[in-house]
């Protein structure tokens, strides 16, 4: 049976590239890059030679480049190194409401020790208003972070224009990037941001390594103490391997960029334009174009996600969805209900995120297996035979909007 | 040429076994353990195979165990997040002067937000005593932090007193065990503990990967907000390939541990005795019994750690000083500056750290290349000159205290 992966945006397969470039450090250069022999003196080239790649793939200076675990602890390092270190200037923050739930919950944590959270409204494709953002924007206000692209949903936000209304006022702006770097083109003097976060387990890098990008004089408090590693903001030994790794994969993105996205956006066009030909009452999330290329988000009526995961799976097809059920918070997705996604419709939200590796055949299997599985989920569905009898939809939840869904399907399709 | 790795305690080269273990989850099954899908199920999986294997290691149940991405964070989540639990029922903690710096300097941050740190001394051999601790204890402790061993010296403190009085006193109990976890038995109800760090990185695990055990009912505030990984205490995507290695290296250490305990500490035993025997103004620093046994620490009266280092090096020969020239932030060790070593003699010191794959023939090396490079560096020496012809020693830096060193010569020789 084939397989076909689509949960990219929880991480991505391995390069074979960055797979081999990994493999002499995880077993036998296992030099400690701070010891000063020989053997360390390799693990430390290797991590210059990483930070290098890295500070290419956004135009960035190497030594603005700091070294974490992963994309979650470059926004709490972010996040909370920023508010800790200007506290005594102010203690207000302002994030959007479709943040990262690093970025989001950080925020949170800092809320409960005396700081200030303002929450940016999103509009029904997932953009913040700049306009909002500048009435959000106080004396006290120490730090902005709002992310370029949305993993869930791919909206893309006008980052530029957000930057220019926060540097006006000499606020530090973070952007979480961990959705579009290493997919999209991003240059950090041209975005014009502060501090921005990245991971190369989203392009085809492995797990354990990534990165906050810090403009050189933008200060912050170490989030992990200890040691002088990453110039002291975030001790621990280097994780070598891993970051071999990260290295590698940002200097293939950068190189393979726009092959890789004019395949993804391909492939992803024929998803969003095909798929609602074959699937009735089916509704795209996000912008229509201004998105990732990888992403595809379809609320689909009179089903549950939790349904057509199963049935996707059992196909061989891997995706996520933002429904209650299927969420292991057994909360909807913060995303779509910051959209207005009506919580019945949003019940049947299905992620499909692309990678390279997909090819035209998987669409093709996609295609062709997904709406029997729709099909066969709604011929057990009591709404759907309401609707088919009555004409009429059921009450859904709180929040419940379906001329808005409708408008935007009317739109998408 | 030979190549003798004897700086272990920086990291150890990875077990063939756990390498074969972690490649298919670096390559084929890239899924993310939070995903509901089939292929998400493999990774969730093998995360709870690892969670088992890392318990059994310490004997604590699966619920206990945290990963984490090194110990560091361990540390770090271990100090601060006790600590900002418990900030309304005191903002007292207790801390060894020869903790590692991820366990000091977070100490040393809560300082700086209202916490009050005490730091108990050790004797020369490295020892905290039980009733300093005793002594340190107040109404308003809400921590106390000793290590198990220290990875630099090799002392290995009777934890299981420690822990008496500080549960007398009700306050939770953390020890840093990195040194010592994977080399020496542990069994955490035995010791008495309520947390403690771990890596698989320091006895033949992979870099990207550490735990901390946390006793059930213990409270922390999560250092890294977001998801709701790890039981909601540590956030981001779970690095599957290091904790598949991990939760092999543990395994592997368990069924192996006396075996390879004997021959660590039967070449630990002849580099302790047989490079007095060959080298004169050599003393062992920390216990010459109560020690890890893959730890061996010399102070090499008028030569200096950095011309060691290099010399040893062109041999093959990797090992680590407590110099301050040889340390990346140009200061002489805490440590052998808490057991009061005096300036001048630290600056000769040594570290050799063993693994399981040192053999004979690897220290009757060392014990051959070693001493004739000491005589070369004395040949240097204006202080050695001094000293042949007056039979007297120049004045060293503050702290100076050769009675003592001296004293503790005679016993180890």
């Amino acid at each position: 049976m084939r397989q076909v992966y689509l949960d990219n945006h929880s991480g991505t397969q391995i390069d074979e590239r960055v797979y081999n470039e990994m493999l002499p450090y995880l077993k036998g250069n296992y030099g400690n890059a701070q010891s000063l022999h020989s053997f360390g003196a390799k693990a430390k080239d290797a991590l210059e030679k990483a930070r290098q790649q890295v500070s290419d793939l956004i135009s960035c200076k190497e030594e603005e480049i700091y070294f974490t675990s992963c994309g979650s602890e470059s926004n709490n390092l972010a996040i909370k190194g920023v508010a800790q270190a200007k506290a005594s200037k102010g203690k207000h923050i302002v994030v959007s409401e479709i943040e990262h739930f690093s970025v989001l919950h950080s925020a949170r944590r800092l809320g409960q020790v005396g700081f200030e959270i303002t929450y940016l409204p999103v509009d029904k494709y997932g953009f913040v208003s700049p306009e909002d953002l500048r009435k959000a924007l106080r004396p006290d206000t120490i730090l902005v972070s709002i992310q370029h692209a949305n993993p869930e949903i791919g909206t893309i936000q006008p980052i530029e224009e957000f930057s220019k209304v926060v540097h006006e006022r000499g606020i530090p702006f973070h952007v979480d990037a961990v959705g579009s770097a290493g997919i999209i083109p991003i240059d950090v003097s041209k975005l014009g941001v502060d501090l921005m976060t990245f991971s190369g387990s989203q392009f085809y890098g492995p797990k354990g390594a990534a990165a906050l990008y810090i403009r050189k004089g933008v200060k912050l408090i170490p989030q992990i103490d200890g040691g002088i590693q990453e110039n002291g903001l975030r001790a621990g030994t280097e994780n070598i391997p891993a970051i071999v790794g990260f290295g590698k994969a940002c200097e293939i993105a950068k190189s393979e960029m726009e092959k890789n996205y004019q395949q993804l956006i391909r492939l992803r066009n024929r998803l969003i334009s095909e798929l609602p030909a074959k699937i009735e009452y089916i509704y795209l999330n996000g912008h229509p174009e201004k998105r990732l290329p990888n992403n595809v988000n379809f609320s689909v009526e009179f089903v549950e996600g939790e349904g057509m995961l199963l049935l996707l799976d059992e196909k061989g097809i891997y995706v996520t969805s933002g429904s209650a059920c299927t969420s292991k918070a057994l909360k909807m997705s913060h995303v779509l209900s910051a959209i207005k996604v009506d919580a019945a419709i949003a019940q049947g939200s299905v992620l499909m995120t692309l990678s390279k590796y997909n090819t035209d055949e998987d669409v093709d299997y996609v295609l062709s297996e997904f709406p029997p599985i729709v099909e066969k989920l709604r011929a057990m569905s009591p709404l759907y035979a309401y609707f088919k009898k009555t004409g009429k939809r059921q009450v859904a939840g709180p929040g419940t909007d379906y001329e808005h869904r409708h408008e935007r399907a009317d739109e998408n399709n």
